[in-house]
Protein backbone atom coordinates (compact mmCIF):
# COMPACT_ATOMS: atom_id res chain seq x y z
CA UNK A 1 0.00 0.00 0.00
CA UNK A 2 1.73 3.73 -0.90
CA UNK A 3 1.59 6.72 1.23
CA UNK A 4 -1.16 8.09 -0.91
CA UNK A 5 -3.83 4.90 -1.14
CA UNK A 6 -3.42 4.94 3.04
CA UNK A 7 -4.27 8.58 3.16
CA UNK A 8 -7.07 7.84 0.89
CA UNK A 9 -8.20 5.61 3.04
CA UNK A 10 -8.44 7.39 5.75
CA UNK A 11 -10.42 10.04 4.27
CA UNK A 12 -12.77 7.92 2.62
CA UNK A 13 -13.66 5.56 6.11
CA UNK A 14 -13.20 8.61 8.24
CA UNK A 15 -10.85 6.86 11.03
CA UNK A 16 -7.42 6.78 11.41
CA UNK A 17 -8.26 3.49 13.98
CA UNK A 18 -5.96 0.46 13.63
CA UNK A 19 -7.59 -3.03 15.52
CA UNK A 20 -4.88 -4.99 17.60
CA UNK A 21 -5.49 -8.53 16.57
CA UNK A 22 -4.60 -10.33 19.57
CA UNK A 23 -6.57 -13.07 20.93
CA UNK A 24 -5.82 -15.09 23.84
CA UNK A 25 -7.50 -18.28 24.46
CA UNK A 26 -7.72 -17.38 28.85
CA UNK A 27 -9.82 -14.19 27.32
CA UNK A 28 -11.83 -15.52 24.84
CA UNK A 29 -15.91 -15.79 24.94
CA UNK A 30 -16.17 -19.40 26.16
CA UNK A 31 -18.39 -20.73 24.13
CA UNK A 32 -15.34 -19.99 21.02
CA UNK A 33 -13.16 -22.98 22.67
CA UNK A 34 -15.60 -25.98 21.20
CA UNK A 35 -14.88 -24.45 17.59
CA UNK A 36 -11.87 -26.22 15.76
CA UNK A 37 -9.93 -23.03 15.57
CA UNK A 38 -11.05 -20.42 18.25
CA UNK A 39 -8.79 -18.35 17.14
CA UNK A 40 -9.60 -17.86 13.91
CA UNK A 41 -13.16 -17.72 14.29
CA UNK A 42 -12.68 -15.14 17.13
CA UNK A 43 -10.65 -12.81 14.45
CA UNK A 44 -13.53 -13.15 12.06
CA UNK A 45 -16.39 -11.84 14.10
CA UNK A 46 -13.82 -9.39 15.52
CA UNK A 47 -13.00 -8.20 11.92
CA UNK A 48 -16.61 -8.46 10.30
CA UNK A 49 -17.68 -6.29 13.74
CA UNK A 50 -15.05 -4.01 13.15
CA UNK A 51 -14.29 -3.52 9.23
CA UNK A 52 -16.32 -0.43 9.19
CA UNK A 53 -14.80 1.48 11.27
CA UNK A 54 -10.83 1.06 11.12
CA UNK A 55 -8.59 1.13 7.94
CA UNK A 56 -5.92 -1.14 9.79
CA UNK A 57 -5.53 -4.35 11.51
CA UNK A 58 -2.26 -5.26 13.52
CA UNK A 59 -1.90 -8.94 14.86
CA UNK A 60 0.98 -9.05 17.16
CA UNK A 61 3.30 -12.32 16.49
CA UNK A 62 3.48 -13.01 19.87
CA UNK A 63 0.53 -14.04 20.66
CA UNK A 64 0.00 -16.14 17.81
CA UNK A 65 3.16 -17.60 18.39
CA UNK A 66 2.72 -19.08 21.78
CA UNK A 67 0.32 -21.86 20.36
CA UNK A 68 3.17 -22.97 18.07
CA UNK A 69 2.43 -23.90 14.27
CA UNK A 70 -1.41 -24.10 15.02
CA UNK A 71 -0.94 -20.31 15.93
CA UNK A 72 0.30 -19.51 12.38
CA UNK A 73 -1.78 -21.71 11.04
CA UNK A 74 -4.97 -19.30 12.29
CA UNK A 75 -2.95 -16.36 11.71
CA UNK A 76 -2.44 -17.23 7.49
CA UNK A 77 -6.21 -17.99 7.76
CA UNK A 78 -7.10 -14.83 9.38
CA UNK A 79 -4.50 -12.81 6.95
CA UNK A 80 -6.60 -14.46 4.08
CA UNK A 81 -10.05 -13.32 5.42
CA UNK A 82 -9.38 -9.76 6.12
CA UNK A 83 -10.76 -8.02 2.89
CA UNK A 84 -8.52 -6.08 0.37
CA UNK A 85 -7.69 -2.10 0.96
CA UNK A 86 -6.36 -2.54 4.69
CA UNK A 87 -3.36 -1.76 5.80
CA UNK A 88 -1.80 -4.72 7.74
CA UNK A 89 0.91 -4.67 10.16
CA UNK A 90 2.95 -7.62 11.43
CA UNK A 91 3.89 -6.71 14.85
CA UNK A 92 6.74 -8.47 15.54
CA UNK A 93 9.62 -6.09 16.58
CA UNK A 94 12.16 -7.85 15.03
CA UNK A 95 15.96 -6.73 13.84
CA UNK A 96 18.39 -9.04 12.58
CA UNK A 97 21.25 -9.39 10.31
CA UNK A 98 20.86 -8.68 6.74
CA UNK A 99 20.76 -12.44 5.38
CA UNK A 100 18.19 -13.41 8.33
CA UNK A 101 16.22 -10.33 7.86
CA UNK A 102 15.74 -11.15 4.19
CA UNK A 103 14.24 -14.11 5.60
CA UNK A 104 11.52 -12.16 7.88
CA UNK A 105 11.35 -9.61 5.38
CA UNK A 106 10.27 -13.07 2.69
CA UNK A 107 8.02 -14.91 5.64
CA UNK A 108 6.12 -11.60 6.27
CA UNK A 109 5.52 -10.10 2.95
CA UNK A 110 5.52 -12.90 0.87
CA UNK A 111 3.80 -16.11 3.14
CA UNK A 112 2.04 -13.94 5.08
CA UNK A 113 1.16 -11.11 2.74
CA UNK A 114 1.39 -8.09 5.37
CA UNK A 115 2.19 -4.56 4.43
CA UNK A 116 4.30 -3.81 7.05
CA UNK A 117 6.92 -5.31 9.85
CA UNK A 118 7.65 -3.47 13.36
CA UNK A 119 11.42 -3.48 13.78
CA UNK A 120 14.01 -2.55 16.50
CA UNK A 121 16.36 0.26 15.45
CA UNK A 122 19.42 -1.36 17.55
CA UNK A 123 21.35 -2.69 14.71
CA UNK A 124 21.18 0.19 12.15
CA UNK A 125 19.75 0.58 8.30
CA UNK A 126 21.28 -3.25 6.87
CA UNK A 127 18.84 -4.82 9.16
CA UNK A 128 15.89 -2.64 8.31
CA UNK A 129 16.62 -2.54 4.37
CA UNK A 130 14.83 -5.98 3.59
CA UNK A 131 12.11 -4.58 4.45
CA UNK A 132 11.74 -1.21 2.90
CA UNK A 133 10.65 -2.96 -0.84
CA UNK A 134 7.93 -1.54 -2.98
CA UNK A 135 4.72 -0.16 -1.13
CA UNK A 136 5.69 -1.99 1.67
CA UNK A 137 6.61 -0.77 4.94
CA UNK A 138 9.07 -0.69 8.18
CA UNK A 139 7.92 0.74 11.67
CA UNK A 140 10.90 1.35 13.34
CA UNK A 141 10.14 1.63 17.12
CA UNK A 142 11.39 4.89 18.42
CA UNK A 143 9.10 6.13 21.87
CA UNK A 144 7.70 2.90 23.33
CA UNK A 145 4.55 2.78 25.51
CA UNK A 146 5.98 0.72 28.15
CA UNK A 147 7.17 1.91 31.47
CA UNK A 148 10.84 1.43 31.11
CA UNK A 149 11.12 2.51 27.90
CA UNK A 150 12.44 5.89 28.78
CA UNK A 151 15.61 5.09 30.44
CA UNK A 152 17.02 3.78 27.53
CA UNK A 153 15.19 5.67 24.68
CA UNK A 154 15.44 9.20 26.09
CA UNK A 155 19.29 8.73 26.99
CA UNK A 156 20.98 11.98 26.25
CA UNK A 157 23.51 12.09 23.86
CA UNK A 158 26.53 14.54 23.06
CA UNK A 159 24.52 16.30 20.96
CA UNK A 160 21.99 17.34 23.11
CA UNK A 161 19.68 15.44 21.56
CA UNK A 162 18.09 12.29 23.26
CA UNK A 163 18.69 8.81 21.56
CA UNK A 164 14.84 8.71 20.32
CA UNK A 165 15.67 11.99 18.11
CA UNK A 166 19.04 11.03 16.99
CA UNK A 167 17.96 7.84 15.72
CA UNK A 168 15.05 9.83 13.80
CA UNK A 169 17.05 12.13 12.39
CA UNK A 170 19.50 9.17 11.15
CA UNK A 171 16.63 7.64 9.64
CA UNK A 172 16.04 10.42 7.52
CA UNK A 173 18.96 8.32 5.27
CA UNK A 174 17.57 5.27 6.25
CA UNK A 175 14.23 5.75 3.99
CA UNK A 176 11.21 8.47 4.10
CA UNK A 177 7.44 8.61 4.61
CA UNK A 178 6.55 6.68 1.62
CA UNK A 179 8.63 3.77 3.47
CA UNK A 180 9.20 4.53 6.99
CA UNK A 181 6.92 4.63 9.50
CA UNK A 182 7.32 5.30 13.88
CA UNK A 183 6.20 3.60 16.80
CA UNK A 184 5.25 6.11 19.22
CA UNK A 185 3.46 5.47 22.11
CA UNK A 186 0.09 6.79 23.61
CA UNK A 187 1.94 7.47 26.70
CA UNK A 188 4.74 9.28 25.31
CA UNK A 189 2.76 12.72 24.20
CA UNK A 190 6.15 15.05 24.97
CA UNK A 191 8.60 13.07 23.35
CA UNK A 192 5.85 12.68 19.90
CA UNK A 193 5.47 16.39 19.23
CA UNK A 194 8.92 16.88 19.52
CA UNK A 195 9.29 14.09 17.20
CA UNK A 196 6.61 15.61 14.84
CA UNK A 197 8.73 18.28 14.40
CA UNK A 198 11.41 16.27 13.08
CA UNK A 199 9.84 13.97 11.24
CA UNK A 200 6.90 16.23 9.93
CA UNK A 201 5.23 13.47 6.78
CA UNK A 202 6.13 10.44 8.56
CA UNK A 203 2.93 8.31 10.01
CA UNK A 204 2.98 7.41 13.90
CA UNK A 205 2.03 3.77 14.84
CA UNK A 206 0.06 4.71 18.38
CA UNK A 207 -0.07 2.12 20.66
CA UNK A 208 -1.11 2.34 24.20
CA UNK A 209 -4.68 3.61 23.92
CA UNK A 210 -6.83 2.22 26.74
CA UNK A 211 -5.68 -0.66 28.72
CA UNK A 212 -2.43 1.12 28.78
CA UNK A 213 -3.32 4.46 29.40
CA UNK A 214 -3.26 6.75 26.45
CA UNK A 215 -5.81 9.51 25.65
CA UNK A 216 -6.82 10.17 22.27
CA UNK A 217 -7.51 13.60 22.55
CA UNK A 218 -3.72 14.32 23.92
CA UNK A 219 -2.35 11.94 21.28
CA UNK A 220 -3.76 13.78 18.33
CA UNK A 221 -2.88 17.55 20.09
CA UNK A 222 0.91 16.29 19.74
CA UNK A 223 0.47 14.22 16.58
CA UNK A 224 -1.38 15.13 13.89
CA UNK A 225 -0.75 16.77 11.17
CA UNK A 226 -2.30 17.42 7.54
CA UNK A 227 -2.87 13.82 6.48
CA UNK A 228 -3.49 12.43 9.74
CA UNK A 229 -0.07 10.86 10.10
CA UNK A 230 -1.54 8.34 12.72
CA UNK A 231 -2.42 5.34 13.16
CA UNK A 232 -3.75 4.12 16.28
CA UNK A 233 -3.77 1.10 17.19
CA UNK A 234 -6.53 -0.48 20.38
CA UNK A 235 -6.71 -3.99 21.03
CA UNK A 236 -8.19 -4.72 24.38
CA UNK A 237 -10.68 -2.24 24.78
CA UNK A 238 -12.30 -3.70 21.63
CA UNK A 239 -11.50 -7.18 21.27
CA UNK A 240 -12.54 -8.10 24.73
CA UNK A 241 -15.49 -5.17 24.61
CA UNK A 242 -17.56 -8.09 25.47
CA UNK A 243 -17.89 -11.61 26.20
CA UNK A 244 -20.04 -14.46 25.47
CA UNK A 245 -22.41 -15.18 22.69
CA UNK A 246 -23.09 -11.60 20.77
CA UNK A 247 -19.72 -10.44 21.50
CA UNK A 248 -19.57 -8.89 18.59
CA UNK A 249 -22.26 -6.51 19.03
CA UNK A 250 -20.21 -4.74 21.67
CA UNK A 251 -17.03 -4.88 19.68
CA UNK A 252 -19.18 -3.24 16.92
CA UNK A 253 -20.17 -0.60 19.44
CA UNK A 254 -16.98 0.22 20.87
CA UNK A 255 -14.94 0.46 17.61
CA UNK A 256 -17.62 2.58 15.89
CA UNK A 257 -17.71 5.06 18.98
CA UNK A 258 -13.87 5.38 18.44
CA UNK A 259 -14.54 6.05 14.50
CA UNK A 260 -16.91 9.09 15.76
CA UNK A 261 -14.44 10.06 17.77
CA UNK A 262 -12.13 10.36 15.42
CA UNK A 263 -14.28 11.57 12.28
CA UNK A 264 -14.76 14.85 15.18
CA UNK A 265 -11.20 15.17 15.21
CA UNK A 266 -10.48 14.89 11.58
CA UNK A 267 -12.96 17.82 10.69
CA UNK A 268 -11.77 20.11 13.65
CA UNK A 269 -8.13 19.78 12.50
CA UNK A 270 -9.24 20.02 8.77
CA UNK A 271 -7.87 16.87 7.40
CA UNK A 272 -11.84 15.73 5.89
CA UNK B 1 21.23 -24.19 32.88
CA UNK B 2 22.94 -22.54 35.61
CA UNK B 3 26.52 -20.43 35.26
CA UNK B 4 28.08 -23.24 36.82
CA UNK B 5 26.59 -25.82 34.78
CA UNK B 6 27.58 -23.75 31.72
CA UNK B 7 31.32 -22.97 33.09
CA UNK B 8 31.67 -26.83 34.09
CA UNK B 9 30.41 -27.89 30.53
CA UNK B 10 32.91 -26.02 28.68
CA UNK B 11 35.68 -27.30 31.12
CA UNK B 12 34.64 -31.05 30.40
CA UNK B 13 34.32 -30.45 26.58
CA UNK B 14 37.35 -27.67 26.04
CA UNK B 15 34.98 -26.11 24.01
CA UNK B 16 33.33 -22.79 23.84
CA UNK B 17 31.57 -23.58 20.39
CA UNK B 18 27.79 -22.86 19.73
CA UNK B 19 26.70 -24.51 16.82
CA UNK B 20 24.18 -22.71 14.66
CA UNK B 21 21.42 -24.21 13.34
CA UNK B 22 20.23 -22.21 10.68
CA UNK B 23 19.29 -24.38 7.44
CA UNK B 24 18.68 -23.09 4.55
CA UNK B 25 16.43 -25.12 1.64
CA UNK B 26 18.77 -23.41 -1.03
CA UNK B 27 21.63 -24.94 0.58
CA UNK B 28 21.03 -28.28 1.74
CA UNK B 29 22.71 -31.08 -0.12
CA UNK B 30 20.65 -31.99 -2.68
CA UNK B 31 20.06 -35.69 -1.78
CA UNK B 32 18.12 -34.53 1.51
CA UNK B 33 15.05 -32.39 -0.07
CA UNK B 34 13.48 -36.02 -1.12
CA UNK B 35 12.94 -36.51 2.62
CA UNK B 36 10.13 -35.71 4.36
CA UNK B 37 11.46 -33.55 6.99
CA UNK B 38 14.57 -32.48 4.97
CA UNK B 39 15.29 -29.42 7.78
CA UNK B 40 14.84 -32.03 10.91
CA UNK B 41 16.85 -35.02 8.84
CA UNK B 42 19.37 -32.04 8.18
CA UNK B 43 19.61 -30.78 12.08
CA UNK B 44 20.12 -34.54 12.94
CA UNK B 45 22.97 -35.21 11.15
CA UNK B 46 24.45 -31.74 12.10
CA UNK B 47 23.84 -32.31 15.69
CA UNK B 48 25.38 -35.91 15.64
CA UNK B 49 28.71 -34.95 13.90
CA UNK B 50 29.27 -31.88 16.01
CA UNK B 51 27.85 -33.12 19.53
CA UNK B 52 30.96 -34.24 20.45
CA UNK B 53 32.61 -30.66 19.86
CA UNK B 54 30.55 -28.21 20.86
CA UNK B 55 28.60 -27.03 24.01
CA UNK B 56 25.68 -25.23 22.75
CA UNK B 57 23.29 -24.87 20.00
CA UNK B 58 21.70 -21.98 18.20
CA UNK B 59 18.72 -22.06 15.64
CA UNK B 60 18.16 -18.64 14.00
CA UNK B 61 13.78 -18.79 14.11
CA UNK B 62 14.37 -16.71 10.82
CA UNK B 63 15.15 -19.35 9.12
CA UNK B 64 12.21 -21.77 10.39
CA UNK B 65 9.65 -19.33 10.57
CA UNK B 66 10.27 -18.13 7.06
CA UNK B 67 8.98 -22.42 6.28
CA UNK B 68 5.50 -21.33 8.12
CA UNK B 69 3.87 -23.78 10.71
CA UNK B 70 5.67 -26.67 8.83
CA UNK B 71 9.07 -24.82 10.32
CA UNK B 72 8.14 -24.25 13.33
CA UNK B 73 7.65 -28.46 13.89
CA UNK B 74 10.61 -28.82 12.60
CA UNK B 75 12.30 -26.92 14.99
CA UNK B 76 10.25 -28.69 17.59
CA UNK B 77 11.63 -32.00 16.82
CA UNK B 78 14.79 -30.71 16.99
CA UNK B 79 14.84 -29.14 20.29
CA UNK B 80 13.68 -32.45 20.86
CA UNK B 81 16.83 -34.65 19.50
CA UNK B 82 19.40 -32.36 20.40
CA UNK B 83 20.93 -34.80 24.13
CA UNK B 84 20.42 -33.57 27.76
CA UNK B 85 23.42 -30.79 28.74
CA UNK B 86 23.57 -28.44 25.69
CA UNK B 87 23.12 -24.91 25.97
CA UNK B 88 20.67 -24.37 23.93
CA UNK B 89 19.73 -20.38 22.38
CA UNK B 90 16.46 -19.30 20.36
CA UNK B 91 18.48 -16.13 18.27
CA UNK B 92 15.03 -14.26 17.98
CA UNK B 93 16.10 -10.87 19.13
CA UNK B 94 12.78 -9.96 20.39
CA UNK B 95 11.38 -7.17 22.79
CA UNK B 96 8.16 -6.44 23.29
CA UNK B 97 6.17 -5.14 26.13
CA UNK B 98 5.38 -6.76 28.93
CA UNK B 99 1.96 -8.42 28.33
CA UNK B 100 3.33 -9.89 24.79
CA UNK B 101 6.80 -10.74 26.15
CA UNK B 102 5.45 -13.14 28.57
CA UNK B 103 4.08 -14.44 26.27
CA UNK B 104 7.33 -15.02 23.98
CA UNK B 105 9.02 -16.17 27.27
CA UNK B 106 6.06 -18.76 27.49
CA UNK B 107 6.63 -20.16 23.98
CA UNK B 108 10.56 -20.39 24.35
CA UNK B 109 10.79 -21.76 27.47
CA UNK B 110 7.55 -23.95 27.69
CA UNK B 111 6.67 -24.82 24.53
CA UNK B 112 10.01 -24.75 22.69
CA UNK B 113 12.14 -25.75 26.26
CA UNK B 114 15.00 -23.11 25.17
CA UNK B 115 17.60 -21.62 27.65
CA UNK B 116 17.92 -18.60 26.50
CA UNK B 117 16.78 -16.03 24.14
CA UNK B 118 18.63 -13.12 22.45
CA UNK B 119 16.71 -9.68 22.84
CA UNK B 120 17.28 -6.28 21.73
CA UNK B 121 17.61 -3.90 24.70
CA UNK B 122 15.38 -0.55 22.80
CA UNK B 123 13.03 -0.73 24.80
CA UNK B 124 14.41 -1.32 28.34
CA UNK B 125 13.97 -3.49 31.50
CA UNK B 126 10.45 -4.41 31.69
CA UNK B 127 10.45 -5.80 28.13
CA UNK B 128 13.48 -8.34 28.98
CA UNK B 129 11.85 -9.08 32.99
CA UNK B 130 9.86 -12.07 31.44
CA UNK B 131 12.53 -13.59 30.21
CA UNK B 132 15.02 -14.00 33.70
CA UNK B 133 13.37 -17.03 34.79
CA UNK B 134 15.34 -19.46 37.02
CA UNK B 135 17.95 -20.99 34.92
CA UNK B 136 16.62 -19.01 31.94
CA UNK B 137 19.07 -16.57 30.47
CA UNK B 138 18.22 -12.92 28.16
CA UNK B 139 20.97 -13.09 25.87
CA UNK B 140 20.67 -8.58 24.91
CA UNK B 141 22.19 -7.56 21.95
CA UNK B 142 24.97 -5.16 22.51
CA UNK B 143 27.59 -4.65 19.72
CA UNK B 144 26.65 -7.00 16.75
CA UNK B 145 28.65 -8.14 13.93
CA UNK B 146 26.17 -6.49 11.05
CA UNK B 147 28.17 -3.60 8.80
CA UNK B 148 26.08 -0.84 10.15
CA UNK B 149 25.71 -1.96 13.97
CA UNK B 150 28.04 0.95 15.45
CA UNK B 151 25.58 3.89 13.52
CA UNK B 152 22.93 3.46 16.02
CA UNK B 153 25.25 1.54 18.78
CA UNK B 154 28.38 3.71 19.10
CA UNK B 155 25.95 6.70 19.25
CA UNK B 156 28.21 9.16 22.13
CA UNK B 157 26.23 9.80 25.03
CA UNK B 158 26.48 13.05 26.86
CA UNK B 159 28.24 10.67 29.74
CA UNK B 160 31.45 10.76 27.10
CA UNK B 161 30.64 7.02 26.74
CA UNK B 162 29.08 5.17 23.87
CA UNK B 163 25.58 3.86 23.84
CA UNK B 164 26.30 0.14 24.06
CA UNK B 165 28.81 0.70 27.49
CA UNK B 166 25.56 2.84 29.00
CA UNK B 167 23.39 -0.36 28.34
CA UNK B 168 25.87 -2.52 29.61
CA UNK B 169 26.16 -0.30 32.53
CA UNK B 170 22.37 -0.08 33.03
CA UNK B 171 21.84 -3.96 32.80
CA UNK B 172 23.96 -4.93 35.82
CA UNK B 173 20.52 -3.31 37.50
CA UNK B 174 18.78 -5.68 34.81
CA UNK B 175 20.19 -8.88 36.33
CA UNK B 176 23.75 -10.37 37.03
CA UNK B 177 26.27 -12.87 35.52
CA UNK B 178 24.03 -15.54 35.94
CA UNK B 179 20.80 -14.45 33.82
CA UNK B 180 22.40 -12.05 31.32
CA UNK B 181 24.80 -12.76 28.36
CA UNK B 182 25.71 -10.17 25.83
CA UNK B 183 25.54 -10.26 22.00
CA UNK B 184 28.83 -9.19 20.77
CA UNK B 185 29.81 -9.71 17.25
CA UNK B 186 33.45 -11.38 16.36
CA UNK B 187 34.54 -8.12 14.42
CA UNK B 188 33.35 -5.70 17.14
CA UNK B 189 36.93 -6.52 19.22
CA UNK B 190 37.93 -2.67 19.97
CA UNK B 191 33.70 -2.46 21.89
CA UNK B 192 34.76 -6.63 23.15
CA UNK B 193 37.82 -5.71 25.13
CA UNK B 194 35.74 -2.46 26.84
CA UNK B 195 32.63 -4.50 27.31
CA UNK B 196 34.96 -6.99 29.48
CA UNK B 197 36.22 -3.87 31.28
CA UNK B 198 32.84 -3.18 32.48
CA UNK B 199 31.26 -6.67 32.81
CA UNK B 200 34.09 -8.78 33.92
CA UNK B 201 32.02 -11.89 34.60
CA UNK B 202 29.43 -11.81 32.21
CA UNK B 203 29.20 -14.49 29.14
CA UNK B 204 29.43 -13.21 25.63
CA UNK B 205 27.43 -14.74 22.47
CA UNK B 206 30.16 -13.99 19.74
CA UNK B 207 28.84 -14.34 16.50
CA UNK B 208 30.67 -13.90 13.18
CA UNK B 209 33.54 -16.12 12.78
CA UNK B 210 33.74 -17.22 9.82
CA UNK B 211 31.53 -16.16 6.95
CA UNK B 212 31.59 -12.81 8.63
CA UNK B 213 34.91 -12.00 8.84
CA UNK B 214 35.57 -12.38 12.65
CA UNK B 215 39.14 -13.69 14.03
CA UNK B 216 38.99 -16.62 16.57
CA UNK B 217 41.84 -15.36 18.05
CA UNK B 218 41.40 -11.62 18.61
CA UNK B 219 38.12 -12.55 20.13
CA UNK B 220 39.73 -14.17 22.83
CA UNK B 221 42.18 -11.73 23.29
CA UNK B 222 39.99 -9.22 23.74
CA UNK B 223 37.06 -11.13 25.40
CA UNK B 224 38.26 -14.35 27.53
CA UNK B 225 38.36 -14.89 31.18
CA UNK B 226 38.79 -16.55 34.15
CA UNK B 227 35.92 -18.80 33.23
CA UNK B 228 35.62 -18.68 29.76
CA UNK B 229 33.18 -16.08 28.84
CA UNK B 230 32.93 -16.73 25.57
CA UNK B 231 30.45 -18.91 23.34
CA UNK B 232 31.78 -18.35 19.79
CA UNK B 233 29.02 -19.40 17.49
CA UNK B 234 29.55 -20.64 13.87
CA UNK B 235 27.39 -21.43 11.70
CA UNK B 236 27.92 -21.48 7.82
CA UNK B 237 31.65 -22.41 8.29
CA UNK B 238 30.60 -25.84 10.08
CA UNK B 239 26.65 -26.60 8.51
CA UNK B 240 27.84 -26.02 4.93
CA UNK B 241 31.15 -27.66 5.13
CA UNK B 242 30.00 -30.30 2.83
CA UNK B 243 27.46 -31.08 0.43
CA UNK B 244 26.36 -34.07 -1.04
CA UNK B 245 25.90 -37.54 0.61
CA UNK B 246 28.23 -37.88 4.02
CA UNK B 247 28.49 -34.26 4.08
CA UNK B 248 28.35 -34.74 7.74
CA UNK B 249 31.77 -35.92 7.84
CA UNK B 250 32.91 -32.59 6.56
CA UNK B 251 31.01 -30.66 9.62
CA UNK B 252 32.64 -33.47 11.72
CA UNK B 253 36.24 -32.52 10.51
CA UNK B 254 35.40 -28.68 10.63
CA UNK B 255 34.01 -28.85 14.14
CA UNK B 256 36.81 -30.68 15.78
CA UNK B 257 39.25 -28.23 14.18
CA UNK B 258 37.84 -25.30 15.96
CA UNK B 259 37.30 -27.36 19.05
CA UNK B 260 40.98 -28.00 18.74
CA UNK B 261 41.82 -24.80 18.26
CA UNK B 262 39.80 -23.57 21.20
CA UNK B 263 41.17 -26.38 23.44
CA UNK B 264 44.41 -25.26 22.88
CA UNK B 265 42.95 -21.19 23.58
CA UNK B 266 41.93 -22.49 26.79
CA UNK B 267 44.86 -24.17 27.75
CA UNK B 268 47.06 -21.31 27.16
CA UNK B 269 44.36 -18.84 29.62
CA UNK B 270 44.92 -21.22 31.92
CA UNK B 271 40.85 -21.99 31.73
CA UNK B 272 41.84 -25.68 31.78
Amino acid sequence: MTFNDLVKSIRAKKSFLCVGLDPDLDLLPKYLLEKEDPIFEFNKLIIDATKDFCIAYKPNLAFYEKLGPNGLISLHKTLQYIPKGFFIIADAKRSDIFNSANMYAETFYTYFNFDAVTLSPYMGVDAVNPFLKDNKWAILLIATSNPSASDVQNIKTDSGEPLYIELVNQMHSWGDHNNIMFVVGATRTKEMAYIRKKAPDHFFLVPGIGAQGGDIDMVCQSGLNRNCGLLINVSRSIIYAGSGKGFENDVRVASYNIQQKMESILREHQVI
